[in-house]
């Protein structure tokens, strides 16, 4: 007998008769004889009501009170689930976070689960029941409610698996798996049978937007294996897991594409130390998240000088301008220049460690199309470039093309 | 500095313009120095919604799920009230029932306040915050959440109110107070500056529906004084207390009109003992509840027999009809008759103790206006009669001007 841990969100149970099929879904596989653990999170569109609801009072309300108030989403879905189980004649008992013994710090909206007591859904399975779990939402040592931030329902899961030494955790989403890229800019594509944590990892802060990278640290911290799949249908996902030695064979696993990115360039920078660690901590101190980071080798004559190119979200670029703006009495740069129409391509593979030639394969593939590179950055399993923001596209069929197909 | 307990029900925190009023409510409470503690219901509306959910997916849910599910309507409602009283800048913290230490049993849908400890609302308090308090809910010994059924969150302010050693508890609601009778039907009719508990359970029990039975008898237990007042003005409401000496001077507090009863007669039952006794077991076996009960004395010559006339519930006429078929055989009555168009008429005052000749002036009052009486009922501080319904209203209206104007 098997412990399996499904977490289903808000599209997967938005109405009832969605909820109705969640549950025909568990009770397929408790007929298999193995024990369930259901997440769920709350019914789309309740929680941005209730939001809407508190912004109707106050514009910027209590962080504890909002937890307070958007807890009540995922409790509202695991009744209905759980009442879904029974029309089904399955037992089945809801549990609020709280109840399923998710003890989280008190960092109200966005708080980290410290450690979970999964007594009362022990003995409940032991019992024949089919547990359901709100997800997103814990408690504190003390007893106050917080929630998890974005993507919480997920690590509410991945997080019960670990705990409960799962032999399975089957996260229920829109789409069917993971894919080599987004088959809406390369029909080409292909579903992954199975990807490693970092892979994902790449993938995932890359845009690739199926998981929030930290559920996927957690999986990895604790060696919770999961698969990504469609509650639509019945076809297998990705399997998310640790690297294993035949994944080097493939040497790319996907490509990504993120066109959120802008290129902001100090051109004359005194080429003295201490600047580029000036510059990036005023950054960091303004909350801005750079990305990539190139620094020329210094040119001209006379003052040694250089140019500094970093990327950051395009919501960030007016506020890192300003930040830039006043740091140049300081550092003496002589121009910014801000370049929103970018992209950045990048390709991933734990396969990259053991096969040479990665970089400039995807190099030449790029020049072959007259896509120009105006940023690169490395690491172990991805290459990512900066390019032309009308090249996007294109350049991503290309390299897709050329590794994948 | 005292300790105030105000409750306001759903229809005074049906949307966020109302939760603004009620916040500023408390805040000017506050504001006069006291602390203050709220216990609000779920907005009007979002209960009904809720359960529309739950049968959409099954016609009879589970209790315990249907707990979990309606508890997320309070919580709702704390959250923004505190968010509310945040935007008036006043220091508030919401607590669902749990956290507010309402233990009860484990009867869900309808469980019974065993205990509450309100260490955290003394603690809250102490710090100077405003507390909210969700109604209508608690925990089990053992973490359950249970709701507390009909009237639920009036229990929860005044049990909090008793354990908190309150000084005041305001049941805030759509009515001004309770009434000398219902002013739809008694123009005259006048608003009570007071009421003992004894005259408020005889007036609840009676239809006059401003709170429920058991919401009264726990005040009356634990001696809390409360005031039933309106949350859409200012006007002073009516406070609810131990009897006075000074009570007893008034001979009549109020009249009320109930016309959902139905009177069923067993003609020609055989005058031997036990015929009673076996027809209210089956009855109450049946789960009816029967109000008036009388049996006329034995007549016609030959096998003595009598007839015994009771009333219950209009809804509750054709299941008490299918009882007192299924004993004919046994008891061996000649006939059922079954008279829907009745209504039940009462007065009710703690003067009647000391007054003599109450009963008398009703009577011909009634008879003045041509009103048969059908049958009688007595308890020690009221009288009621049974009357055709069509003659209901004329009849409270003269009973009224006799005894109240």
């Amino acid at each position: 007998m098997s412990i399996i841990v499904q977490k289903y969100g808000g599209s997967s149970v938005g109405n009832t008769e969605r909820i109705k099929n969640v549950a025909e879904r568990v009770a397929r596989y408790r007929a298999q004889g193995d024990q369930i653990v259901v997440v769920v999170s709350a019914m789309s569109g309740v929680t941005d009501g209730l939001i809407k609801l508190a912004k109707e009072i106050m514009p910027l309300p209590s962080e504890r009170e909002m937890d307070m108030l958007l807890a009540t989403g995922e409790q509202t879905t695991i009744a209905l689930t759980a009442i879904a189980l029974h029309a089904l004649a399955v037992p089945a008992v809801s549990l609020t976070g709280p109840q399923a013994g998710i003890v989280t710090d008190g960092v109200h909206t966005k708080a980290k689960i410290q450690n979970i007591t999964p007594k009362q859904v022990h003995s409940l399975l032991d019992q024949g029941s089919v547990v359901i779990v709100a997800g997103f939402q814990g408690q504190t040592h003390d007893g106050q409610i917080t929630t998890l931030g974005r993507g919480g329902s997920d690590l509410t899961a991945i997080a019960l698996a670990a705990s409960l030494k799962a032999d399975l955790c089957q996260i229920y989403t829109d789409v069917d798996g993971v894919y080599t890229a987004d088959p809406r800019i390369v029909p080409a594509a292909r579903k992954l049978p199975e990807i490693s944590y970092d892979e994902m990892l790449e993938l995932a802060s890359l845009g690739a937007k199926v998981m929030q990278s930290r559920s996927v640290e957690f999986a990895k911290k604790f060696g919770v294996v999961f698969e990504v799949r469609s509650s639509l249908n019945e076809n297998p996902g990705t399997i998310v897991k640790e690297e294993t030695g035949s994944m080097e064979n493939v040497v790319i696993r996907g490509i990504s594409l993120d066109k959120n990115q802008a290129k902001i360039t100090l051109v004359g920078v005194p080429d003295r130390p201490g600047i580029a660690g000036c510059v990036f901590r005023a950054l960091a101190d303004a909350a801005i998240n750079v990305d990539m980071i190139v620094q020329s080798v210094g040119h001209g004559a006379g003052t040694p000088a250089t140019d500094i190119s970093f990327t950051v979200d395009k919501a960030d670029v007016l506020k890192a301008r300003k930040v830039i703006d006043g740091l140049k009495a300081e550092i003496g740069y002589r121009e910014v220049i801000a370049d929103e129409k970018t992209s950045k391509l990048s390709i991933v593979g734990v396969g990259m460690r053991s096969h040479s030639g990665v970089a400039a394969k995807m190099f030449e593939t790029l020049a072959k199309e007259n896509v120009n590179i105006e940023m690169i950055s490395t690491s172990e399993i991805k290459i990512s470039v900066l390019i032309d923001l009308a090249k996007g596209e294109q350049a991503m069929q290309a390299v897709h093309a050329a590794f994948l197909e």
